[in-house]
């Protein structure tokens, strides 16, 4: 299928459930953009989740995102419990406008749901030949360094680069070592996973995938004893909240939920003008020699050029939805 | 001794190395805050280094940091490779002034030298109640994802956030699983170093601190197979050079050799105004939303806390400095 046939069918199955065109069209670029990316878990296969907290109220299908406060390099924009998509593009057009002109801008989003994939926000920054940073929190899922309850979400966090004559570099990760859906497979399949991954509900590393999805994620980098991973999640946690007034993880039911609360999470977008500080040349030539440096080692590839090499075959020659999403995909439009 | 006793001694052994008063009274402030955060290894045990960089031309002692270039909301600054203290204390004050106007704002330094603690850079920003991030990079130490050759620093990324009554919350931490210092301890003993810690020079995890030294750091959380860490580490080694043209970490000699290159680095301050935004209220609502969670659960202690109760007994009753340290300072101000 093309993607503009699978970003057809998503619109319209939010639209049936109660989502307006706006709200639609744009939660369906992000899915079919990660699912063209081969980031299947953040794909098409959200959006029965998507339509069960329509159902549940947990997301108001028809939001309208709304700026609540803007200052010369700050936007705080409201996304009214409705989904993330629309009120972040608002964050991200408002930071990449005033950075143009004051050379920092932030752009920030409360009362904001699942945001997907971070560094995906980031493609209108980087178009705009600008640097960007993005972060979001989430339903609980980790502790803080020390503790045992989930407290903190998993928190992604993502910069893109542009790049003079190449696509940009583009960083992505969350703060976990690996991603909760790990758990889920391994418990399926009734197999251990290795010690690192999780704590039980005592606060006791496990090896159960059971007792991790009762307890709770570990931050990455924790494996050694260390809590940088958790320091970094506190870091995200706080930005996105405190600037905000947004939920924090705790405060927000899981999304693997049908019933719960409105998560009203938070995320912070920051744009850069190079063109601002030492100036485009300068950092188109600084670029490129971290690049070259890095390329010079064999086993090194630039992030970010997987998913997009990806996303330009899928754009060629669309994609093969598999048939655990497109039926319920098509029940949906149906429905 | 009293701080101002050390701090007298340390700016004098400077002075006598040919450094200018501004310069070495705001080296000698960084050095002696550090050490009495109780963290020597970036405190007073690090003048003879400094003697020794100047000495060999590594930093001009003489400089006067200016500003390049200047934006609404973007300051950069050249140490015009002096030390980093002047120079990143004027990044910080502009993008303090900037942010209380724009709501965000960013100071960044070029042409830099040894930054010492990242998070100390922020004791203004939250001074004067606005949230700060620090980051700067280092001389090669770590590969890059899949890679075997060191190409970044260590990195440092710190972020500060004021508290309403009481002192702020202070994330600080470098991208390496442990510090260089460790490595050098380990070998000195004979002893062998954790999985997880350092590659050789062929790229290959080792137990050898000697093999380490000679290799490169890991990134932390790399012990699971990840790649984070070493994601985050370019994050840093791009914001911090292609914003200010300043070296990347391969391009920069080490700072544990007198001989050698002036390494200008580059530093990158962020400052946001929470007035801005959300506003003061929420702000300080939010940030004890999330202490309260996290210090309900045993074992759980503030970032940056032990640090500050160090310094608050230093500021009341002195510190004995180890006469490894004291003896070489007062050889250097006898001189």
């Amino acid at each position: 299928m093309t993607l503009q046939e699978i970003h057809a069918l998503v619109s319209q199955a939010l639209q049936n459930a109660g989502t307006s065109r706006l709200q639609a069209d744009a939660t369906a670029t992000a899915l079919v953009t990660a699912e063209a990316q081969g980031l299947a878990s953040h794909g098409v296969s959200r959006v029965p989740m998507y339509v069960a907290h329509l159902r549940a109220g947990r997301v108001d299908g028809q939001a309208v995102p709304s700026i609540v406060r803007q200052t010369t390099s700050a936007t705080l924009i409201d996304a009214a419990n409705g989904f993330a998509f629309p009120a972040c593009a608002l964050a991200v057009q408002a930071a990449v406008s005033a950075a143009r002109t004051s050379g920092i801008a932030l752009g920030a989003v409360t009362n904001s749901h699942h945001f997907g994939v971070a560094a995906d926000h980031l493609e209108a920054v980087t178009q705009a030949g600008l640097v960007g940073i993005a972060m979001g929190n989430s339903p609980a899922a980790m502790a803080a360094a020390g503790g045992s309850r989930a407290i903190f979400g998993t928190n992604p966090l993502a910069a893109a680069f542009p790049r003079q004559h190449a696509a940009p570099i583009v960083i992505d990760l969350s703060l976990s070592e690996v991603a909760r859906g790990k758990l889920m497979v391994a418990a399926k399949k009734g197999e251990p996973i290795p010690l690192g991954w999780a704590l039980d509900q005592t606060g006791q590393p496990t090896t159960d995938p059971q007792a991790g999805l009762a307890g709770s994620m570990l931050p990455f980098g924790s494996l050694g004893g260390g809590s940088k991973g958790a320091m970094l999640a506190l870091m995200v946690e706080l930005l996105v909240t405190s600037l905000t007034g947004a939920r924090f993880g705790l405060e927000a039911d899981s999304f693997f939920e049908d019933q719960g609360n409105q998560p009203r999470l938070g995320q912070v977008f920051i744009v850069i003008d190079p063109a601002a500080l030492g100036g485009q040349a300068v950092y188109f030539e600084r670029v490129e020699a971290v690049m070259s440096a890095m390329l010079a080692d064999a086993g090194v590839r630039v992030p970010g050029y997987r998913r997009h090499d990806l996303a330009t075959q899928a754009r060629l020659h669309g994609i093969e939805l598999p048939a655990a999403t497109l039926t319920p995909l098509l029940a949906m439009v149906q429905a």
